[in-house]
């Protein structure tokens, strides 16, 4: 792999780049940099992830789908949206209504997009997708993937805010995705 | 390493865990891990990271204070909110006071935590901890770390929304120290 210097590099030169680590899930990488001053930063880890595709889903009477799961890197359950991972070259919208119907059940509803964000700028190159769903209703059962165990909750819209404040949905993206989404059920400059 | 099964495992156990990189800015694992129900998935890979704090520094005039920067795993640049790694050991809020000072040249002014965001609970096990500063001002020249090449900017804080939902900052942490510290400042439930 190899990078001239161009407008997106803002002067930032990627001289060469080692493949550490490969797996089924992500593959770690050692860059050498050279920096527009000359300093070179060797090694400058990177991590290369699959985006994501994250869902705030409301239904008809203004509850929020949330799924419940252990999550071993923090050795703790987590709740949050639903949320999977967006396959090689996948609309992410699609990504988002099968991940919201394999890990809730549910579909229907209007969907419309958020915004994209950064998981982890500074290690990771990978994107989540959010979406607002209103409206959506039960659709079958769900099926989730083979080691996913995951426990379908809801929770009050209005209380989605504290809930965050207390502690109880802790996801970066997922809090972005609740915050965005409840700007734009306020009607307030998150308006496209 | 082992881990027994404990109330804070909802019934996974650790089985084995082995060190597949170090460095010093993180440390990749991974785990065989059995799950309540008996199936074993191996492996889990865990990403070991620092803690961050990142904050939402407001200045008098209700202009936020904001950091560009050059994100190579993302090949762009980045505006976002100051950050940095909490040391081992350390008060967060001390590493948010030092890190605004170091990026921004920023200090002083009231300053709440909005609480902690687990920054990819899927993959990694850090934490970002999140304060809104009200009232910073310029305190001296900025001293940034040896390969940090930042930008210092401004944006009026009733702007923050707009540009997040313009896609002008993308960090999912960033975001959600934004959306909560606007909350705060709205005065809703986000209160304490």
């Amino acid at each position: 792999m190899s990078d001239s210097v161009s407008p997106g590099n803002l002067g930032w030169e990627l001289l060469s780049s080692e493949e550490l680590h490969s797996t089924p899930y992500f593959r770690l990488r050692s860059d050498r940099l050279r920096l527009p001053d000359g300093a070179v930063k060797d090694p400058y880890y990177v991590l290369e992830r699959p985006d994501a595709a994250i869902i705030l889903a409301v239904t008809p009477d203004n509850e929020a789908v949330l799924v419940r799961q252990y999550r071993p890197p923090l050795r703790s359950e987590e709740l949050g949206p639903p949320a999977g991972l967006v396959e090689a070259g996948e609309d992410p919208e699609k990504a988002a209504r099968r991940e919201l119907r394999e890990e809730t059940g549910h579909g229907g509803g209007e969907w419309e997009p958020l915004g994209a964000v950064a998981s982890s700028p500074s290690l990771k190159d990978n994107w989540a997708y959010l979406y607002l769903a209103r409206g959506v209703e039960p659709v079958g059962e769900e099926d989730p993937d083979e080691f996913e165990r995951l426990v379908v909750e809801t929770a009050p819209v209005r209380e989605l805010e504290a809930m965050i404040s207390r502690g109880e949905i802790v996801s970066s993206s997922g809090v972005a995705a609740i915050m965005l989404g409840l700007a734009r059920m306020r009607g307030g400059p998150g308006e496209p």
